[in-house]
């Protein structure tokens, strides 16, 4: 009776302890989200102007900021789950001199403040891409949908098949780890792919709806294939049963909210006209939105697809354009701080050729980038009944790993499949295939430009 | 050497865990994250609306809503703080009904979500006041200045000094516990006035200014106080050296951020008109408010107190307009979350007469309830000067306690200060002034529109 009632006071104690701690950590935890926002803010705007300045997509300049302030530079923005310790955060070296701060209560504040950074990220690629369904068309869309799936086939099959067989054949790597290496060489950023082609303004063209249908499928495709892979590496069998709920759960979703979509836009527009306080059309869209992603999120697929269908279906209605405007700042604050974790995740130390532990890394590393460009340049030539498509873009669009490949890797160095030299490789393809897709997209669709105006002056002239 | 080794490696397999746990965490912190926004906004929305039907400010609708879906009837926003678990939370009950959680994994996940929750609930009263900033007039605040402090002074001294001695001889009420409850009595939630303030359109009203400028002066007085009463409770002597530090810090925080701002203006605009890319202006400016937020919070004042400060700098520039335009949509995805989590954290159970244990608490409260509103209300009498202000609407306009009288219980109740009578009559006095302000606030201001209206009107008449 005494000894548990004084357990029992003891954990009321603790407990309160915690509140109490949690309560005097509240305030350090805010500000080293504001430092950590400020920074992110800066590392993009910084970035992004450079890049605009010698003509480049201004998302590039943002992931090379977040690579500047990120692991591999300044360490202003860096995350426990890369293996960072509070020690390593340089903005917790600063709200250490700024406050006293016992080392148990660093530790914590630094996980709080890594993970809200990180939810803010996850928000803003959300926000990216209700934006860019909000862009797209839907009409456009179906009509290349064909297409698009082609696209994505293709673009998963070929790097998987020759990543593959060609580390085992040429590099002796056993089947487990070769066949995740091959899985992590199908993923397409569609983050990354949707801003270049908004911002170089081929969104809406016949390449870009293409790129944007393929990128999505992708994406399934891609959640797939990680779950093959990951009960692979875990049981050495595959669920066959998860496989098949995926692929029905993710047909079902997407093309259901759409055909429900038709539906539920008449309610939409009718709740956001009725409704008298501020926020009117933008808090209901959000409303939907989220509750998308989190369907999406709930179902284990992905939260960005949810919020894509759901930016979709409210582009059918008329409230689109102001839909449109509001959403524009809200996307400005949320997605550089997307971008730039991207960037500030990437450690570049396993890119210096100087440490000897990186070399075999590099050589893999070499391998994995050609199988990982050719193997979506060559999509763009499966596709067919569409005369004077720019196919060397659709491919080029298809080639930025980014977070998608990030995830893969991440996976792979958790679960121990992947040895040091393996998870190299993937991470250096993954941070090539992601900074040279942004230049080369813009190449790829320039020449096309270039092309067609030469064809009217000869016209012209003829 | 070979237990330490072993030890090395123990640790590094457990930070190999906690980064795999977290890596399976984050996709299900992310849903419940996305699940509280989508339940805030639909309470907020919902209660606003409401609200406004019936001619009440929509503020008061959001706390409100907050109440419903919070501690107090559906559990769905709750708080560790508040001493809730992971299982008395509808939306972890949800998520685990989704996702194959562990007992363990599920009280981490309740922690994050709810550190997550609460921080975007401070950018959304950061973004509030650096926009109640950007609406305010800095050469408007400075002419009432004056008027001003006075106000807050008095707004302080009076219930303060009511209150305190009031419990001592009315209530046998200690001298420490007495002081705090007196001190928890000075507070203006300067986010509900002001709030209030711009949705009724008296924000740039003499009125309005002095009562902003008076809450904001408030703020600073009642952290001074809360630091007096803190160190008092904790050590039984007043820390001389922090209230001064704290006097002189607040004092050149205010006054040199806008006299710097003067010069900052000029660069301010220069920047945002060479920038190109997406978020020019916006993103310049969140980088001010969010670095003039954290030095607010670094030198120990408040985050909002450099939030409001950005705002008026940034007011004096002529990309007020636009700022402004491309403000609103962010404050109306973010602000609502802080009201509707302050209605959440409120626990009405307290008001229940039933509960024998109450009782003593509601009548304390009641007796505070009173000292809290006169002490209050008497303010508008101590402005001189100022021939025909709406003394009545000044006063009543400093009476929320809002979220600054909920951080005093808080850590009342944490320091063991407060007895739980005392501590709920804190808490019944808080939620009171801050539902009665509202509605009050406007019917004071309509009082005064509806005498000069008939003063006009008796005029055209003579």
């Amino acid at each position: 009776m005494m000894f548990s009632e004084s357990i029992a006071n003891l954990v009321w104690q603790n407990s309160l302890l915690a509140t109490t701690n949690e309560a005097e950590n509240a305030p350090i935890i805010l500000a080293g989200v504001l430092l950590s926002l400020v920074v992110i803010y800066l590392a993009s705007k910084i970035g992004g102007e450079l890049s605009r300045m010698i003509d480049l997509p201004p998302v590039l300049g943002e992931l090379l900021g977040g690579v500047v302030v990120g692991a591999s530079a300044l360490h202003l923005v860096v995350f426990p789950e890369s293996g960072a310790a509070a020690s390593d955060s340089t903005i917790m070296t600063i709200l250490q001199l700024i406050n006293d701060i016992s080392p148990a209560a660093v530790t914590s504040i630094f996980q709080s403040q890594s993970e809200i950074i990180s939810v803010l990220a996850e928000l803003g690629v959300i926000i990216l891409l209700f934006e860019i369904g909000l862009e797209s068309d839907l009409k456009e869309l179906t009509k290349v949908g064909y297409q698009a799936t082609i696209v994505a086939c293709v673009g998963v099959a070929v790097p998987f098949a020759a990543g593959t067989t060609g580390l085992m054949l040429l590099f002796h790597v056993p089947v487990i780890p070769a066949i995740f290496a091959g899985a992590a060489l199908t993923a397409t950023s569609i983050g990354i792919t949707s801003k270049v082609l908004s911002e170089i303004g081929q969104l809406k063209s016949r390449e870009g709806q293409i790129i944007v249908g393929a990128a999505v499928i992708d994406d399934i495709l891609g959640i797939i294939v990680l779950a093959v892979v990951a009960s692979l590496a875990k049981t050495g069998e595959v669920d066959i049963f998860n496989v098949i709920y995926l692929i029905v759960s993710a047909t079902v979703f997407l093309i259901g909210s759409i055909l429900l979509g038709k539906y539920f836009n008449q309610s939409f527009v009718a709740i956001a006209n009725k409704l008298q306080t501020r926020g009117n059309l933008i808090i209901p869209a959000f409303i939907f939105a989220f509750f998308m992603a989190f369907l999406g999120n709930a179902i284990h697929l992905e939260a960005i697809l949810g919020a894509f269908a759901a930016g979709l279906v409210l582009d059918e209605t008329d409230k689109r354009k102001e839909l449109d405007e509001q959403v524009k700042p809200i996307a400005d604050i949320l997605v550089p701080v997307f971008f730039v974790t991207v960037g500030a995740k990437v450690d570049l130390g396993v890119l210096n050729p100087l440490v000897p532990g990186n070399r075999e890394g590099l050589i893999i590393a070499t391998f994995l980038i050609v199988v990982a460009i050719i193997g979506k340049v060559v999509t763009g030539w499966s596709i067919f009944g569409q005369a004077g498509v720019n196919r060397l873009a659709v491919g080029v669009g298809m080639i930025p790993r980014g977070e998608v490949g990030l995830v893969f890797a991440g996976i792979g160095a958790a679960s121990g499949t992947l040895d040091k030299p393996l998870q190299a490789a993937i991470i250096i393809m993954v941070i090539l295939t992601t900074f040279l897709a942004p230049p080369c997209l813009r190449f790829a669709f320039k020449q096309s430009t270039a092309e067609a105006e030469s064809l009217e002056e000869a016209k012209l002239i003829g």
